[in-house]
């Protein structure tokens, strides 16, 4: 099975003193690499993960705050100095363009590849790319500017050949390409073989939701059933449920929840707060919303998650 | 005597995978600090360096180029979360200009201070700033863009007053001011005792120079005359003459020339090449350097120079 990995470069909220990086996060899949966010130092974050900004095609931003924004023109600039032709697509809500716009003409006018932006309706959940292996959709969130997360759907793929079963059949090569698709296979005194025996079910399709920043939505829920990693943004502990509702954020126990009601596999909680400053904070944190969905697992700079 | 230190916080090119961090260094002086400029992950390295942001209300750029210029959105996005109340001003090429206001308006609409631009003409030396203990002068370069150094020079205060002839003289408190001005003093018999007498000359005034990105200009020699502290960038060693010219760059023999030129009393050099990326090679360079000057050090991040 190709890749399907989740790569945290960072998970901080707007706190540039605190333990963790603004926010950034990046999917591996088949050789792209896909980035939603990018905060203040990500492209450095990017090289020591290994990661190569080549292989980066596609940008989903969030929304316009800078703990989300600010390594853009740094990422794009670096890119240029090493003399990128692919193009790079960023998508992200309207109110991004004129802050692009405005890096590109001061500092990137002799700029060796072209950026093209994308301007995503944060208030619908709807398809916003897809290729032959990846569908992309937003995710409305609540927060205090437009705001969307972000769901990254796997394909469905070919259904897998049984190879003793169509050697035994001696069906010619040629015809397994239709047989991946679906088709029966009719032997030579006409007996029909049907599909089901000569292949297996395809790979199952791997999911990742990006959830932040918002207030906790619970219809988000029907979106996201089955996902597969749920990241939420989880700012604050219950204890703070009030300042979680006064600056659009939620708590931990609430992306829990979310989890819970999305039926999702994992939940990954970040954009901790400033006031989440030790170790023994972020695993009260964990604690809370484990106590909703056990299997939630803490954000970290460098942890990559393979689905 | 007050402080007068320069902390270099990025003395790296626009090479975000290389040793260093990009540009950024800060003066501290009676209590204030003064930038000049601001690579991408500069808030960051202000933390780390034990330097409060509220003590900096001037920053200047010294052209627009991404490695000199990114960490502005961040640094004044973060003031702004912090409740900053003071104006705080940005001295630069007008070229600037777009990209500040793009960032202020899409990310911080809600600013609780006031950013002040003032365009700086790159193309004559003269004062930019001044205040009652320092004045900064601009220093027209030769780069790829429309570029300056800065200059910063310590105003002379006043004579220091010799208690113990002031005290043998009875010479009244209220008195001192005058005399710390310059005044002379009338004993009672008539008798005139000269400043000299009662004071002891002003404190020497210390300066630094900031010199980055330039093709070298041996004409900037006689401005920089006796400068304490000679910042000149060196991206290549002498082998590399050709793409410095190119790249209006200087090399770290050059650097060292120019110091000598203008009798400085120390060089540190920076601004490294991506080809500079060993211990060795900034070694080499330093060795370049100090053939032509001898009192030349390398910088490096979390680098202090008290004058």
């Amino acid at each position: 099975m190709e890749e399907f990995k989740v790569h945290i470069l960072g998970c901080g909220s707007a706190n540039p003193l605190g333990r963790h990086l603004p926010a950034s996060q990046v999917l591996g899949m088949r050789g792209k690499l896909f980035m939603v966010d990018c905060g203040e130092g990500t492209q450095t974050r990017l090289a020591r993960q290994g990661l190569h900004m080549n292989r980066l095609g596609h940008i989903f931003i969030s929304h316009v705050h800078g703990d989300h924004c600010f390594g853009l023109p740094g990422l794009v600039s670096t890119m240029g100095l090493l003399g990128r032709s692919a193009q790079l697509h960023i998508h992200g809500p309207r109110e991004l363009q004129p802050f692009l716009d405005a890096t590109l003409s001061v500092f990137c006018q002799q700029l060796t590849f072209p950026v093209l932006f994308h301007a995503v309706d944060t208030t619908v959940h709807t398809l916003v790319y897809e290729d032959r292996s990846l569908q992309v959709y937003s995710l409305p969130l609540n927060h205090r500017v437009p705001t969307c997360g972000y769901l990254f759907r796997e394909r469905e793929g070919q259904r897998h050949i049984n190879r003793s079963v169509t050697d035994a059949y001696d069906i010619p090569l040629f015809a397994l390409n239709s047989i991946k698709a679906g088709a029966d296979w009719t032997l030579p005194d006409g007996t029909l073989v049907p599909n089901e025996r000569l292949t297996t079910p395809p790979s199952p399709t791997r999911s990742w939701a990006y959830v932040s920043d918002t207030r906790v939505k619970d219809d988000l829920a029907p979106l996201l059933q089955g996902v597969d990693l749920l990241y939420h943004e989880a700012t604050f502990l219950q204890a703070d449920l009030f300042r979680a509702k006064q600056t659009y954020h939620s708590t931990a126990s609430e992306a829990g929840r979310i989890a819970r009601m999305a039926h999702a596999r994992r939940l990954c909680i970040g954009h901790f707060s400033a006031r989440i400053n030790t170790p023994q904070l972020e695993h009260l944190l964990l604690s809370e919303a484990q106590a909703e969905f056990p299997h939630t697992l803490l954000a970290d700079e460098g942890l990559t998650l393979s689905l």
